[in-house]
């Protein structure tokens, strides 16, 4: 384990203090700006999510916001996902691709009004691609980065928490959709969403001066719930198949590839970017695809880079996100390997950090 | 000091191995890629740079490959400097900036061929704001970041080690000029620059695989000259006002705030993204700047975010980046400030981490 240099280039999210404050003991990078990645440890912080509810600083989840007359045209432009049916209070997973197909980035799209989205970004500065194709085009439409920083709370006990917090009336949100919230001053952008499989809210704070103020409610609110403090966690995601930009795909990999073909309406009437290649790959099929791997491990694993894969000798792609799965209670990965390969019970070998393991080919999610 | 986390997601250099043997304790996270922060200790490195030499990992300066029939006039479009007269073989600094004159990178351009450039980066991620604009603009051009990872020799024997690794010709470039170079098999351009002024090369080497094999020519050639395992030195750079995007610039500055105003030649006959803004920026004035400021403590102080300053009791801008100077003996900084309090001489109050402490602006280049 390394030390992570700090400079005022790596920003600080409003709820910073207050995760120091908690304990947090390691940090990525995310979008410019230092997210906490644990407390205790990687595994009791899972516990706790699964257990009961955990909450997150996820204020790297930068928005991308996109306003003016040609706000929806430009939203559009930049997703093979059909937004036309988007209604204002909606969110959306929405995959953004080039004009090759390659992913850029996974964020929700959110409505906020007719002509007013946000971009709530994985880690890549989609903001200058939107301002890049806005400025080419000569678009009619205003992009910046809001002052807007989500705090997640997922797990069993997250609506507990959020009746106490905001009112019942949160909990009768549908999935994905939100709603804006003045709790006490405190403004709100309220979604039932978040990065895990176990349920929950993200709360869009719309100013970072009440960073710690919102922090000590949900804390507060939370505390006869049995929360505590963690983050994205790394084995429940890859438990629940849900995928990382950076680390499941790339700009080398097209929505297909890696299972999110079913966001990408190709045949829509509105021009979207990537279209003609994004046809070509539907018509013409894929050539590798995102499965699940278990890996015959005694102990557990977890990987800093993509491991190779080898079918009978042959290179078969890579794992590219690896953890010991305390549910499944044996190694598991995602993986993304040639088509020939993904049959479920193909036998593949890994090089590990550990040496070459078996490893057999499975179906996602493993939960 | 927390640890970091790392994922496949935060890339590896391709001297990353090479690195974690030589001792690098601290990283950062620059391109969405690991860099060293230091070795021994921030103040121990600094000393070898400043005596000998040292070798950096700066594989993260990642390069935008421009190619193709309209490449010189996108580059030209993403740059107020004015390139017409830029030779093949030669490198630009270039402000980066959008359609409001604000910055969004500071690289260094260089042309290897009429129709090839690099744009090698600090930390945003340039390429889409390239690609975003040549699809917008429907440009002739392919837009690429290739396996480039620059390494950087610095130091007053940055000379002799390159004579035993390169040959004598190489101290011939002029500054920020290069060559394309094969060093027994090991393809390299080799250029006189670095982000020091203690002098040196940057080896933008062109083959990731053999990024071990170069470490070891560069530390085997600099063994007899001192070499030590460096990386870019906060103390240094700030003494000799050498400027980082995301510390001393973002979005919101135009590049006359931060005294780059001497590479904007806004009323040249080619288009750039932000000419009217920043014609009208230069017709107007500035109403901040960026200055030196010294502070009074007796400790050596550093900071990991902005720093507000006042001017009897009303705010006065910031200061980015603070550091203790070894040569000076005194703690320096970075700021920006209205400027109406720019004079060198003026006091001003800084409300640093351990308290109010007076200040007083001056001139940069501190050394």
């Amino acid at each position: 384990m390394y030390n992570i240099g700090i400079a005022a280039r790596t920003r600080k999210s409003c709820f910073f203090d207050a995760t120091v404050a908690a304990g947090a003991t390691a940090f990525t990078v995310y979008n410019h700006m230092l997210m906490p990645l644990w407390y205790e440890s990687p595994i009791i912080d899972y516990w706790y999510l699964m257990n009961n509810v955990s909450m997150w600083d996820v204020a790297v989840e930068r928005q991308v916001a996109l306003k003016g007359p040609d706000a929806f045209k430009l939203a559009q432009l930049m997703t093979p996902r059909n937004i036309s049916k988007q209604k204002v209070g909606q969110g959306k997973y929405v995959p953004i691709v080039d004009e090759n197909g390659g992913m850029l980035n996974d964020p929700i799209l959110l409505r906020l009004a007719d002509d007013h989205f946000w971009l709530s970004l994985a880690d890549s500065d989609i903001l200058l691609w939107a301002k890049g194709i806005a400025y080419g085009r000569g678009l009619d439409v205003t992009i910046t980065e809001p002052d807007v920083s989500p705090l997640a709370i997922q797990g069993p006990n997250a609506d507990a928490v959020i009746v106490d917090l905001l009112g019942e009336w949160a909990t009768h949100l549908k999935f994905f959709w939100f709603k804006e919230y003045d709790l006490d001053g405190i403004p709100l952008v309220v979604a039932k969403s978040g990065w895990s499989k176990q349920g929950g809210y993200e709360l869009y704070l719309r100013d970072g001066s009440k960073g710690i103020e919102l922090w000590d409610r949900v804390a507060q609110a939370g505390a006869k719930h049995g929360i505590e403090p963690g983050a994205p966690s790394t084995i429940e995601r890859i438990e629940s198949s849900l995928l990382s930009y950076g680390n499941d795909m790339t700009i080398d990999h097209n929505p297909f590839e890696i299972g999110l073909g079913r966001y990408c309406d190709v045949d829509q009437p509105a021009d979207f970017i990537g279209k003609a290649a994004l046809q070509k790959v539907r018509d013409n099929g894929i050539t590798q695809k995102l499965v699940g791997i278990f890996i015959d491990h005694a102990e557990p694993l977890g990987n800093t880079h993509w491991w190779p894969l080898s079918h009978n000798g042959a290179p078969a792609g890579n794992a590219t996100s690896v953890t010991y799965s305390p549910r499944l209670e044996r190694n598991i990965a995602l993986a993304i390997i040639p088509i020939a390969q993904t049959a479920p019970g193909t036998q593949l070998m890994v090089d590990s950090d550990v040496g070459r393991l078996a490893c057999t080919v499975t179906t996602i999610p493993f939960l």
